[in-house]
């Protein structure tokens, strides 16, 4: 039996990968007298006295859901609010399990931005922050940034910035391998979708000053006319020297590679018109954008994948739990640049120099003392740039 | 101690009255294949090729939101949705308690109600059922009679139909007490909000054939100048001698008083002026329209008030979390009179005749057993009405 298989028959057994605890007694008179009618009165009126008590009187402080509406579901494309469920739940289990944040699934009947925008900021007053999951470009970008701009609570939207994070700690440890410094390095990303433009931004953020990013039509460049709105804001940016070519143009030189885009996009022939001691990160999923096995053949020093299959995988579960984790514990009103480069530094931190190869710049999705970090390192952050409310 | 100040520090230390729970293993490279990536993407497929199995592979037949705008919570009236949410977590923990349903409170932000009706729909494809929460009249109606003709799953507002059906069974066992027929009775309902209508609507359905409601200005008939669009329809229904005057005159030879009003509306006079062995359900919270020792005194012969501390609590506590259980196991699109009705026997049922006493005539909320009675006698409803899909 294939993983697909073996999956669907237990998600077919699970019913349900996450569930409701009930953490009060309700078993008799008095026990309901308390955590109900009539004493629940009074937390209400307290909270009805001032609303940030919402936080101290209910589960609102640790409480997040995970919101899509299904049009940008793993690499499987518009296949429903609904159909994204499975996704959504299981994000609601790793935050449980790895951040003990209490998250649940809504999914969104609507690919209406106004709509999706609205039907959020209608709800927040029940939740201590927003994980917003799977929503297409460029849609999302004017939902994340209106939400993050209207609400008081911390807002994020994982297929961007969750992506970003984690390749930027990779990226980090992986420079330290190459004995190469962020702010020389030449880095190609390809597929300038919601992910590429958000890690093109946040490695140039991180100490990048050459980044090219591509898409289909080959390198972002001002005054390029096949560009979107977002990618002519990104190349306003990036690629100074204002090459105009293929990803292979793109590539010769380069550094790094950082893919988001399709399967097979980069020969061997690419790899090796790249710099010395080459990193590359082709994170298409299911099937990168070269192999790995292709990639070192080619001359490649460091290679991470979307794959668990492979050494380093480029995995975004390093990111959510110990984010929200850390932002929830500080009741922070945002998550800001400076958090997210800690969540990545914090990421990179849990592999020590000693243990550090080219087969291992990350820490394992399940390694609970890298969530730890990045919730610790987050809400340091948090406090530092004043968006702390505890 | 009082109560209050007692649930008051009971909240603070609670910190939230649920909470989520994984019930999958995440703990290995292996489980995360199969709970999440790649795994997932087959259970994402299969429910993208036929959406009901959304209730097969995600929690979502199981999962119920407790939504509320915050306009009439408990009798505190509108005191914001934030605020609120203490009595929707209470719920939530009601109904795992109770009813093993995985409940979570939404606290709504707006008043508007389009855009309540909006915005529960577009959330509608995350849950098995939709349970409403002290929304205000009359935006309730309308709010409830829209999302039920829209939405393929139950709708329920238990402010409305939860009191409805606790009465209707607490007034089947006070009559066999009273040894009176539900068709011979005259029943006044004071109180024409929510409840009050939705009472009344209920017990015509459940057999009585006299009735009349009141509110501030009186009795309600048709024609009467001082009734809004939802006490008017209730008028061409009640009330059919056309009696015209005060709740003290509507109350003369009746059988039965239902209060969902204000404190202390009935006096001894009136209760002295009702036919023989008088029922009162004096429900008004949390001091009722005339207290049980007066109205003994007075003559009753059965009093069931909102409050755990008299005997008989009339209680809706003992409705919601076996309706909906009944209701999900069998995949209901709908919670029907007939369901209604089937679960005010359940109730009552549970209360064996040589229990049955004018002291106690429901069994007690935190009563397992009942719950199951409800959740069996709405399961079976639905089916005989063809309501359920499986």
């Amino acid at each position: 039996m294939d993983i697909s298989e073996k999956s669907l028959k237990k998600h077919y057994e699970w019913k349900g990968k996450i569930e409701t605890k009930c953490r009060v007694d309700v078993s008799s008179r008095e026990a309901l007298m308390e955590a109900y009618t009539p004493g629940v009165a009074a937390p209400c009126l307290a909270i009805h006295d001032d609303v940030e008590r919402s936080f101290l009187l209910t589960r609102r402080w640790n409480t997040v859901p995970v919101i899509t509406d299904g049009t940008a579901v793993l690499g499987l494309g518009d296949i429903g609010p609904e159909a994204g469920m499975p996704v959504m739940e299981g994000k609601c289990a790793l935050f449980k399990a790895y951040g003990d944040v209490d998250a649940y699934p809504i999914c969104l009947r609507t690919k209406d931005t106004e709509e999706i925008i609205r039907t959020i900021k209608v709800m927040a007053g029940s939740f201590g922050g927003i994980n917003l999951e799977d929503i297409s470009a460029p849609r999302c970008f004017e939902i994340e940034t209106r939400l993050k701009g209207e609400l008081d609570i911390p807002v994020f939207h994982d297929d961007q910035h969750g992506t970003a994070i984690v390749i930027a700690a990779a990226l980090h440890n992986a420079l330290k391998l190459a004995n190469k410094k962020i702010e020389d390095i030449r880095v190609v990303v390809n597929g300038a979708g919601a992910a590429g433009i958000a890690i093109s931004r946040f490695l140039l953020s991180f100490g990048v000053k050459h980044l090219i990013a591509c898409d289909r039509y080959g390198t972002l460049y001002e005054g390029n006319e096949a560009m979107n709105a977002p990618q002519a804001e990104l190349a306003k940016i990036t690629n100074r020297d204002m090459l105009k070519g293929t990803l292979a143009d793109a590539m010769k030189g380069a550094d790094v590679f950082v893919g988001v885009s399709a399967p097979r996009v980069v020969t061997k022939e690419m790899v090796a018109s790249m710099a010395e001691r080459p990193i590359l990160f082709p994170c298409a999923n299911p099937i990168p954008e070269i192999t790995p096995e292709e990639a070192k053949e080619a001359g490649a020093y460091i290679v991470g994948t979307g794959s668990s299959q492979y050494p380093n995988q480029i995995n975004n579960v390093l990111v959510f739990p110990g984010l929200f984790r850390g932002a929830l514990d500080v009741r922070a009103k945002d998550i800001n640049d400076e958090m997210m480069r800690a969540a990545s530094l914090g990421i990179a931190s849990c592999v020590k120099d000693d243990e550090l190869s080219v087969d291992h710049i990350l820490p394992f999705a399940y390694d609970k003392a890298a969530h730890a970090a990045v919730a610790e390192a987050v809400s340091r952050a948090a406090i530092r740039t004043g968006v702390a409310r505890i």
